[in-house]
């Protein structure tokens, strides 16, 4: 239990959902937050597209930080956030581990340094239920080393056949799926006769719940704006 | 240096190939070995398709056994190999890896004991310029699994986009394209809450040219018949 | 559920341990099993050394088939288990994971195959609370990696220093402890510029479970002798 | 060929060693380079301990900024290098791979943002040859983990036996040796349930001779000081 920070009190918006009960879960063996229904310090919505509408006025009209860990979202969403972030903070992710984020980070600055005699690749596996593939992780990790690089972000992925050419700058991507694989993802850089290949590996989906509860605790009392897990990571 | 094997003359088909080169030094540095153009006691052909026909005939006029290292042959070629087979020893493989004969081997063995509940996936790795995926040795080993776990070889490749689903039984495959890697090759049985990973690297072509020799050594005197480098495994 | 085999009970020594609440419920989600305190078709000991010598009485005097997977046991115990396997089916196994089981053969196998010039290391790691090094499952695979070879069994570890020298055919062990790794292990077959990995990755300790009940499985009805996981796993 | 930069001379203390000829060989192909025996616009010292003063005398005096490679030097060496880096340009460099130097600033960064529930362990595999252990690198790595943690660098290492306690932000070390490794480096952050892993792949030994251009193309009029491959990964 920490005993050194105020007790935050979230307001779960699916409190009763896969990711809802892992985060009370995660909050009664943090001890440091408490679960609100109603009047919370930070909004936590995991919920579905639908919902985020009604979460974001809330929040606005509450002067009250939201975290958005909801998949799925469109571009309309994307502006609704926005907007929000003007007079909230507001935190989006799709993947709240700690781990992934910093990940996310080094892969940046790797791919700023490394030249384009070093090929990207990034690759995933994830358990046999998956359905969408590559993983959002995975691609959002293309993305970052797309920026680090300073270069549009393009996919070289599904390869299969003859006369495949690798284009250089392109990201490539692998996929692998079976078992139980919470989630595995690699990023290689190959250059010329070396290797770097920065990885994370989830061993449980608890890992989630608990990054969301630092991503609630980096918003507490936050100014408003839009921020990532990244900027949590950069807070630690 | 060998000194308590009789030396063996190879007569390779084209000496100034790139595996031609490879295999002459891979020679010299055995020791077991000697170069001679024509009359050797075994010939190897790494070169091209079209040659195939003269090497078999030379083969089985002089009753010499032979091995045949050549990519890309046809059907047609598959009938001249048992053809010849049935007069002369023929070995034909497209990876001369011992490591990579051992590992096919152990994943038959793996995919006869594991239930239907152990996915099996195939992972590789190669340097930027290869233009075939998945690679040869990736495609022989998921046979190999499906021949150990008595079904139909069905490949699931390319994923990409939503709504995908995998068929138990189907093996998957993820290719990897980057940098100057000579071949990575991993083989991954993904069960309930648990992974069994059969794995091999090659650091260096060289690997190729000694399996090669390996091969010859295992042909030298043997009887008729059609052969594969998990022959030369075998008896080791 | 399983209805195509007999419903087997199992008699748990210590049903409360952390391995017997596992097992209750793993025998739980397979639905082919009972716990059945006293009359066991199976009498399952994961429990203490101390409570060995009355498991096997009960085992030998009811003439039941037995499956110990208590660690710790000394010589003496060794005694006492091959004594019982003279009148009943005695199963001993530190690790009963079906996919070490099968890693253990496949290592075997492989170090048949291969050649001194083919080093062997195993390396594993596990969370930070472990408290001995190897584990006992690296050690039995490099015992087997030593079967496989036909030599002696010589550890070359805690490699710290200069001037050391990797003797031939002793078997080589590094550990990482750290996390919440519930147990990784690599068997490392290094040769001339390739590399065989044989690899298990235990992701929960559930399938020490799951492949308890299957040991059981496999003892229900056996004839007397000394059994171990690889034959549960030769048997499937 | 490079034609955007001016030709660097190189004055190679020991060109007939193993890294001077592959440093020779790495000039020729990447152009931008010419081996200039004595009047060199960067002198580079891959040689023996004894050779250091020497060297370091001639580049104080021709004020001509120096490359160090030279493994195996005492504290009375470090304290001739700080005295030169007063007056030119000075690279020490225990291993001048650009991969490593990279992978060692983000293992710092990680370090740097990771708690300490978050164990750090160093995994590293070489050739059979290789007599000391942990190598260089790899304690270099374990350095930079500690630095960024801003915690005195303990080592963990020679695990074996029982009742082994691995204190908290101690650095693990793990070794492997076997076959002929060029060199793979690991750092393991082992958090709660979930795992990032910084890793190193040097296929070839030229790898170190074309990270020793770059340090000179670096150095190549640059001001006094001590520097590292850090420094070069910095400029990239």
């Amino acid at each position: 239990m920490r005993t050194d920070q105020q007790t935050i009190r979230l307001s779960l918006v699916a409190p009763n959902g896969r990711m809802g009960k892992a985060i009370v879960a995660a909050a009664d063996a943090d001890g440091g937050f408490r679960i609100d229904a109603d009047h919370g310090d930070v909004i936590v919505d995991f919920s579905s597209p639908e919902a985020l509408a009604g979460s974001l006025d809330r929040a606005t009209r509450s002067n009250v930080p939201i975290l958005v860990g909801t998949t799925g979202l469109d571009d309309f969403a994307d502006r609704r956030l926005a907007e929000a972030g003007r007079s909230v903070a507001v935190l989006r992710a799709a993947n709240t581990s700690l781990g992934v984020a910093l990940l996310s980070e080094l892969v940046e600055r790797a791919a700023r340094v490394l030249g384009t005699d070093w090929d990207i690749e990034v690759l995933e596996m994830h358990h046999r239920m998956k359905r969408d593939a590559p993983s959002g992780t995975a691609l959002a990790l293309g993305e970052a080393a797309a920026r680090g690089r300073d270069i549009p972000f393009r996919r070289d992925e599904a390869r299969s056949g003859r006369g495949l050419e690798r284009v250089a700058n392109d990201v490539g991507f692998a996929v692998l799926r079976g078992g139980t694989v919470v989630g595995d993802h690699d990023v290689i850089f190959a250059g010329p006769e070396e290797r770097l290949i920065l990885s994370h590996r989830a061993e449980n989906r608890m890992i989630f719940a608990r990054g969301a509860l630092a991503a609630a605790r980096f918003l507490h009392g936050r100014e408003p704006g839009l921020y990532t897990m990244r900027d949590v990571v950069e807070a630690l």
